[in-house]
Parts: structure tokens; C-alpha cells; sequence
């Protein structure tokens, strides 16, 4: 059965519906905790005392510096959503920085210079191991590579995202990218249950986002073995493989991209976020974003992060 | 004066005109070279045995893992090939894998999947501190932070970067960053000759990029202040600062982009990769390719990297 850790400051907690117990190990970073499996199983079976895990301040259960590598336009509802056509999307990769990463609990602070901030719930792999550009990957690799999974929201600058066409930037501003609560460490066997996770999406508690992994078009299997071909990853790298649709970014109408796409790029954007800052969806202060994955049946849940949304 | 640093696989060495002096360090990273300067200075200006720099078998003097950050689109020539308006290109990053960055006089390994092999000589910074998010930078940061000049390639696989929109890919396989040969120091007050630097490529003897940096357009400073908005550098990372133009890539004409802008994007690629395949610009197996950064008055050399293009 998956084990469920949580972050402290000082501590690793392995979480049960009963309370969290303290991980006696010495890791300091996600791969080290990964790595001390020993230490983790020790407290998923053992005795001592548990805590009430409401009363824990917790930390993304990812510790910086890893890389953060991010796919583009992977579900089919996103992919409407963008205005593109889900049988011709490329499988893509970019990156973001890892100073980005934040708590579940975490403000999400919105830098000045943004207009308009968006939301992706997406579900996070942590790799367990090292893989050398060139590696054969094939289902027993996926297995074998990807220690966890976790809850991740690939917040988006949309203003800034799109006139610089590379999202690198627009996603990688502090608190962009809120990770956990918990690290699902993932038993031998169980990486098939990946297929069945749902992820869902509220602001001020209502349903933005909500939808299976069945509408995923690139599956890890051949995400992992495009990233192979050229960049390494190693224990403790984070993996984000996309949103579903329900972003509050839409793409505009045909015939309005149509003629958009006649017109110098810095005219098409400024006539395009000039119809933006009319739709409520961006996010404001105040809101409160909560992130969900889990397996229909209950038997692998990420939690739910809930952050706030603060303009800076 | 600025001192040449040359890196082999077990020594680090101060090139002059006469020859090379092994540095006395235990440095195995940049950022440990850069920050052993007494050692440097020591070799710089020392006494002992030189030798003939051509038998040194040359390796990146930039060392692997590091950040590579790179610039779009930052020439005013660069960006009227890309078919866009300089004065309304924004100041765009993306990242490429360090573990694309390769030796001086290393092969560029084509992989069997790309078509369009292209080449974009760049002035590598490289930075001897860090710089957390939010620094205040100006001037002084600047000339303090940059600890260094590198010549660099930043090679491209043209038919995977263009419809994949995001770069981090088809920048990013193994040898797609050749990097050196010397590592240029910078003595205090030298950073203003940054502006007087001209950046040439060459294929097979026949030059393809020649400019300055006056056709630069966003400047180190700014640069520096809009990535510190995002990210944070540390000692050893390496920022690739834009190409001139001149590289294989060329926009269509106007009449064909604008047609292009209304088919759907595979149907838009196809066509233009179509009438590519039969640009002899694009690399072939067995091109040589030379890499040139100095300085107008010669007083600035980041001397010449030379290359051979492999099929795989």
C-alpha cells in the first residue's frame, strides 16, 4: 500500500487516517528521504506516538534545488481550451525554476508586473533514481524510476506567458509552484493506479477544474522516454505532466484568432488581454485555491492543498 | 588585464601567448576555480614551466551540473531573420539541460530523429556569485556578479524547436552546447569592454555570423534585473546572452507567413520544412564549425572554438 509522507521544518511525518508519526531519519532532501526507505517503513509499521497532522505547519514534501521539468498541453480538454487540436499537440517539455516551489499551505503571491494569474492543477512525479540521457525505458523502468506522486498547481503569469511564447518566466516566480501535501511513496505493483487518479480544482469553492488522467494524451510511459533522449534526471526531480481543461485562459473564438493571427504579435496580445481583464476567472486577492488528486476507489489520495492568493 | 583559464580532464591552466601555466588548485567545479583566485592570480603571474597549449586535450571550462539560461531572439539582425519587429521583441529566457554542454573541440552529434541542424554563436556570461530573487542589481552587481566570458554554441534542431513552440528540447541533447575554449576572467573595470566584443561563426572557412554587440538589444543589466525578477543564480551558471544573425534559419516572406498563420500549425510546418530541406545552410556530416568572440582592440579574447558535425 502507498505510503503518505508529510513535511516539516525539522521532521518527515508518514501520515495515517489516525495521525502522522514522526520519520526517524536523518534526510534532509527529497532524495535522501526517498532513499532511507527503511526509516519510512519503520514509521508506517511501527508503534510510537501520533500526532494530529492538522496541527503540523507543513513545507512541499519536494525540497529545492531539483529540476523541475513540465509538460505542455497534455490533456485533451486543455489542449480545446488553448484552441489547438488534441490528434496534432507535440509532446513537450519546458522548465521552470525550483524557487518556485512552495508550501500547500503557502501564499501564492502575485509578483506587481502580472495582470493576469491563472491556476493548473497538475500531478507531480518524483523520480527515485538516476536516468542517464539514453537509458531504455519500457514499463518496468517507469516503475522502477518514479517514487511518487504528489499534488502540484503550475500557477501561470497568462500576460506574461504568451507574448514571450516561452513559459520558463511565467511559471517560475516564487510560490508558482505549490507542491503536496503529501509524498505518496508508491509499493511495487501500484504504478498502474496512476490511470485511475482524478484531479480536481476549486476557487472560493467552486469547481474550476475536474477530470481523469484518461483524458491525458501523453502518458508517462512515452513522456519519460521523449525527456530521455535528452535531459538526465535524478532522485528527488519533479516531473508536472500537465492540466486539464478549466484554466480560466480560453482560447478566443476562430475568427477572432483568425485575424489575430494577421496582425503583428504586440497588437494581437494587447487586443487579446484587453478582453481578458474582463473575465472573472483570473485570480484575485483573497481567493482561495484548493487542489485535489486521488484514485476513484480511494486507495491513492495526494491531499488537498489550499492556498491563498495575495497580491503582492 | 583579463586572464585565459583552459580546462583538461585533470587540470585547470592559465593560457598566455607564449603557453600554458597548470593552476595549483584542488578545484574540480567553475565555481570552485572562480573562487580559488588566489591560485589563478598565482599562475597568472608566476614563473614555472609552460606548455603548448595545442597538446592540451581541451574539456568545457564550464563544469556540468550548472544552470544554462539562454536569451530569444536578442540581435536586432537575429530577430529581422526570425521575421519579427526588434523594437517590439520581448526580453524572452529559456533553459537548455547542462548536460548538453560539451568541449571546445568536442563532435556536435546530430541525433538520428532531427533534420535541421543549425549553429548560433553566443557570448556566454558566467556568474561568480549568487544572486538570490530580488537582488537589488545595478551597474556595480553587475560587474561584481559576472565573474567571466565564454564563447558558446547554441545549437539547434530547427524542426523540433519550431513545433514544439518551446525551446528546452531542441536545444538541450547531448553536445548542443559547445563551450570555450577559455574561460575569460574579468579584472575589476574590465566589464565595460563587454560592449566593444564581436562574435563570428564560420562553416567550412565561410563566414555566416559576423556582428558586435552594438546589435545587441537587451544589455546585460537589464537582462540581469528582469531574470532576478524569477531566478536565482548562483556561482558557475552560465547565461547565453542572444545570437546575431546569419544562422541557417531564415523567416519565410511576408505573403507565405501570413498564409502560414492561417493554416493549422502541422499543415504550417510541413510546408515550410518542406521548402527547408533544400537550404544548404542547415549542418552536414562532417562540417566543421569555428566559433570566435574578442574584442575590437584584441585586448578581450575568448578565443576560438572549433567543432566537427556528426551524424549519428
Amino acid at each position: 500500500m502507498s505510503i503518505s509522507v508529510l513535511r516539516t521544518v525539522d521532521a518527515w511525518w508518514v501520515s495515517f487516517p489516525g495521525g502522522a508519526r514522526r520519520i526517524d531519519t536523518a534526510a534532509s532532501t527529497t532524495a535522501e528521504l526517498i532513499a532511507d526507505r527503511a526509516a519510512v517503513e519503520s514509521a508506517a509499521t511501527g508503534f510510537g506516538d501520533l500526532v494530529d497532522p492538522s496541527t503540523l505547519a507543513l513545507i512541499s514534501p519536494v525540497t529545492a534545488p531539483c529540476r523541475v521539468i513540465a509538460q505542455m498541453t497534455n490533456y485533451v480538454s486543455h489542449v480545446k481550451d488553448s484552441g489547438m487540436n488534441p490528434d496534432k499537440v507535440p509532446l513537450t517539455f519546458f522548465r521552470k525554476s525550483s524557487g518556485s516551489i512552495s508550501g500547500p499551505n503557502d501564499d501564492i503571491v502575485k509578483p506587481p508586473h502580472v495582470a493576469l494569474l491563472d491556476y493548473e492543477v497538475e500531478i507531480g512525479l518524483v523520480f527515485g533514481q538516476t536516468i542517464p540521457v539514453g537509458t531504455h525505458v519500457d514499463e518496468a523502468t517507469l516503475a522502477d524510476s518514479i517514487a511518487a506522486l504528489v499534488v502540484t498547481n503550475d500557477v501561470s503569469a497568462r500576460d506574461v506567458q504568451l507574448p514571450k511564447t516561452q513559459f520558463y518566466e511565467a511559471k517560475s516566480y516564487p510560490t508558482f509552484t505549490p507542491v503536496g501535501p503529501a509524498l505518496v511513496l508508491l509499493e511495487a505493483g501500484e504504478w498502474e493506479k496512476f490511470s485511475t487518479l482524478t484531479l480536481q480544482l476549486r476557487v472560493n469553492g467552486v469547481t474550476r477544474q475536474n477530470s481523469t488522467v484518461a483524458d491525458m494524451i501523453y502518458k508517462p510511459l512515452q513522456t519519460l522516454r521523449e525527456l530521455n533522449r535528452f535531459q538526465r534526471v535524478d532522485a528527488g526531480d519533479l516531473l508536472l505532466t500537465g492540466t486539464p481543461g478549466g484554466t480560466a485562459l480560453t482560447a478566443p473564438p476562430k475568427p477572432i484568432e483568425i485575424i489575430g493571427a494577421l496582425l503583428p504579435p504586440h497588437v494581437k496580445w494587447k487586443a487579446f488581454f484587453r478582453r481578458q481583464a474582463s473575465n472573472p476567472k483570473y485570480l484575485r486577492d483573497g481567493d482561495i485555491v484548493e487542489a485535489t488528486v486521488r484514485s476513484g476507489d480511494g486507495s491513492i489520495d495526494l491531499g488537498t492543498q489550499k492556498t491563498v492568493v495575495r497580491h503582492a
